[in-house]
């Protein structure tokens, strides 16, 4: 099985890839999709789509996992974050993919043992967990841990899965 | 010039289309994209692109319009609204149209004549701008009088504008 994982948002995007095979995991690929923020929005949110889709051809994963989505008390950033994440669900599930969402507590549980762990005990724990790894940057890293979770919690809270 | 007018939402985005000659509008189609609510979010995406990408290949727009967000005060209608309306930006920008962005205020302003009109105004209003248009319900006549505003409004308040 491979994993892509996502952290969705409109400015940074973090992707990552991981493989399971047995109980062994290991790492493929990361990286970011940064989108300018003196494009239009609908411009960024086609090199989001298109950088994307990139990565998915590229790479072949087989499943997909997509952080859920803390909901801002700013409505204008919630708003943002929605058409970004749009944008991602649509990219993983035109190319076929089966999608899981975690929470953000459930990845850290996953990853670190509590669902309270910070920013950089989780980076340490995906370095841990990927010998060798380098990772892109923050969000890279927040992605490759929600592959790491759905590579551990299995397919037991899959949210949307497309036929075919 | 032919604009398309879109009302998105996740349950039912609106569509109208309608041609500007000189000073003359005449009515071309429109339409709603329905999701089912019991199948999963990103399939939801899915129809809503496919569908939409559809109509923009039927009917060939050359310029585009959008109703502007009202912000929820409920963050997960806010978010599900954007994961909506991100995937319709980007079917317009992917077919490389112009895309401006209207208040919905604005919109009545221009249809109605006062930004505080109801939707049965706007309706009737549509009608008689449109003749003998037959709407395909609510979603539809609110795309069709973005349309029209942006007919009469022009292209100085376009928010976005892809290259080809």
């Amino acid at each position: 099985m491979i994993i892509i994982g996502l952290d969705p948002s409109l400015t940074c995007t973090g992707w990552g890839i991981v493989a399971k095979s047995g109980n062994r995991l290991s790492h493929i690929a990361n990286g970011q999709v940064r989108t300018d923020a003196k494009a239009s929005l609908p411009e960024r949110l086609v090199v989001l789509d298109r950088e994307l889709s990139d990565v998915i051809a590229r790479w072949q994963p087989t499943d997909s996992a997509v952080e859920e989505v803390f909901v801002n008390k700013n409505p204008q950033s919630t708003l943002k974050l929605g058409q970004a994440r749009g944008v991602c669900l649509l990219a993983l599930a035109r190319a076929g993919l089966p999608i899981s969402e975690y929470a953000t507590r459930l990845v850290k549980k996953a990853v670190v043992g509590t669902g309270g762990a910070e920013k950089a005990q989780v980076q340490a724990m995906v370095k841990v967990l990927l010998p060798g790894v380098v990772l892109s940057g923050a969000d890279a890293a927040d992605a490759l841990a929600v592959a790491i979770a759905h590579a551990h919690l299995g397919t037991s809270r899959q949210s949307g899965h497309l036929p075919g």
